[in-house]
């Protein structure tokens, strides 16, 4: 059995990341669990609109958020529509940070980013909430195993090793070259309807251009570098290349969505 | 009097359950009170996007949820269209927890739970902030006295006790015997569009069949017992019969909404 | 250079308001900076769903709510469509508390509270993240900053004084006087659809009428004063009058907006 590393003591923050919204006692009831096992448990939300079933949206807040916690901050994400299915219940150490949740993708977004990972199945239901409601593994599986891990429980008591290679991954469609040109998608729309893709531009790549849906855009440094109500080329927060509009929706605008094929332009030489 | 039971010490911990969204500033108002009178308090999020004035969508957000707490933790719950009339605020134990909030229903899940209750009105403005908006009792009376709970004290010193008897509750429909079927109603729409009823199961009850809007389901165990796209009927996380559809809505696919019927069908003898 | 006041040991607090929504990892990030930096820090959220780019509704959001937390909570606004222009970042003490954003306007309603401001213009990069992305500022200066300030960091460390009189600005209509009526406008519209405006009532304006929209109102006291469904003039919990309805939506009965005429009359003698 692969060891698990020990990176100091943990954080005791446990962040939550759901499709359960605003408006149900679903949320409630997992913070509840969580604080009645660990009660010096700091709570954080990250995301709980999610769509129904929005797994890969799940991936992508975990992505973007988690890596800037503190050291062994436990991130808990529940977007599990397979909830109560032979899919399994995990957790994982990916460099510094916790995580628990479905072996459903939710956590392809984290592991891309590269880094050691050390993965668990959930199989001690001593852990566990009794009994476990095959429709709520957040409130009675995922929860208080996480108030395990922030109150510092050994993260190889929750159940055997898992092979990282082993789990359930989202496709993330690579970028393709062609010539000298990369064409990318959009991966990604956030609320304000940028679209973010695949690309990651090289460091002297500023002089490129970028087309999608017929128009030819320049790299722009930020969304106030064009007038308002007009498209920009950017690279977002998360290094990737994305379209935006000054104070609008590149979404609304270009009815993009998920898989727009959006390509970066080599600089030419000019005739 | 009756003599309000202690159980050991504070949580700290105070629980939000409100329907002012996320756009204004009457949650923040709210939580800059309790802190500012006793700053330790650990502030939670239940739900804040129930639809205005859906006192019911709030008293089940906190029957789900609230009983999972630390002991004495304080919910406060305020949907409240009632504010500034001559309904009463409250302050209840119930079992462990302590609630505060307007007697116009927003306990009844909780009372339902079963459990010792004492019951206390809101009479003692010495607690209260100064002077008192006759529209936002949540900041003015409500934070104050959670913040008043959450610190230690005295449950008995918000004002004189009531019995939870006189209490304004909201009608819980019970289902009918018919024969040996049991004729039930939704009462709650989730975000997922799962259809709640106030139907539970016994034990034994698994081969029974659930019928609604001219269709016939057997009771599954979790949604992915039957194919994407498709109607289930199961035990729901808080014990009671659900309808819903696999990745998709069951509101959208029936147009159920509070009051369909819903009847479970005792098992038959093979013909 | 004027000095910064020294109002006690800071909360520790840091509360946060942004139109990012609770479907990204915008949020997240900034929380998870901030708990990096400053790991006792007690995050808490005021609004996330403002409209992307509503910096007049964020300036609501903080005047509303931010006044009342313990001194020295420092609460950080990102509504930022400017991010990565030349508009500057700010950290402000108002009274006592703290604020860290940009120099949008998202301080106005804050600073038309009155009382002392300091103003500092976030310049010491050596306290921001590196490198800075020029699209997310709030991760990468305002969260750093911000936690700097919680764990009692000097507030004249982040960069020079500016004079308060030098600050963007948000319009803020004055209500007209005509003869003895006060003509003023709708300034927000809340989530319950109430309309706020920018009229005050004099302590004894009560047997004052209201006209908008063709119709005259008494002011009355509270929602429940009229029959359900029924237009009702009040004063609202920031002291301003505003128009509801009793269990409904005025902006949605009087296609109500901001910018729509309201006129206080003062009382006539009968004739």
């Amino acid at each position: 059995m692969k060891r698990s590393r020990r990176i100091g003591s943990p954080s005791g923050i446990v962040t939550l990341t759901t499709d359960f919204g605003s408006a149900d006692g679903y949320v409630g009831a997992m913070k509840g669990v969580i604080l009645a096992r660990f009660e010096p448990a700091r709570i954080v939300d990250l995301a709980h609109d999610l769509a129904a079933g929005d797994v890969a949206g799940a991936s992508d807040v975990l992505a973007r958020a988690a890596p800037y916690f503190p050291p062994r901050t436990v991130h808990v994400g529940v977007v599990d529509p397979g909830v109560g299915t032979a899919r399994r219940g995990l957790a994982l150490l990916v460099e510094d940070q916790l995580y628990v949740g479905p072996d459903n993708g939710i956590f392809s977004g984290v592991l891309e980013l590269g880094g050691d990972a050390s993965v668990f199945a959930l199989e001690n239901w001593g852990l566990w909430r009794e009994p476990v409601s095959p429709v709520f593994h957040g409130r009675d599986i995922f929860a208080p195993v996480a108030a395990h891990l922030a109150s510092g429980g050994d993260l190889r008591e929750v159940g055997p090793a898992v092979e990282p290679a082993a789990l359930v991954r989202l496709r993330t469609p690579e970028p393709i070259e062609e010539a000298d040109d990369l064409r990318g998608e959009v991966v990604h729309v956030d609320r304000f309807g940028n679209l973010v893709t695949n690309l990651r531009l090289p460091e002297d790549a500023r002089p490129a251009s970028v087309e999608l849906a017929g128009r030819t855009l320049a790299v722009s440094r930020t969304y106030g570098d064009v007038a308002p109500g007009e498209l920009v080329a950017l690279v977002g927060s998360s290094g990737r290349l994305e379209i935006a509009v000054n104070g609008g929706s590149a979404a609304a605008r270009l009815e993009g969505r998920v898989g727009l094929v959006v390509t970066l332009r080599a600089p030419r030489e000019s005739a």
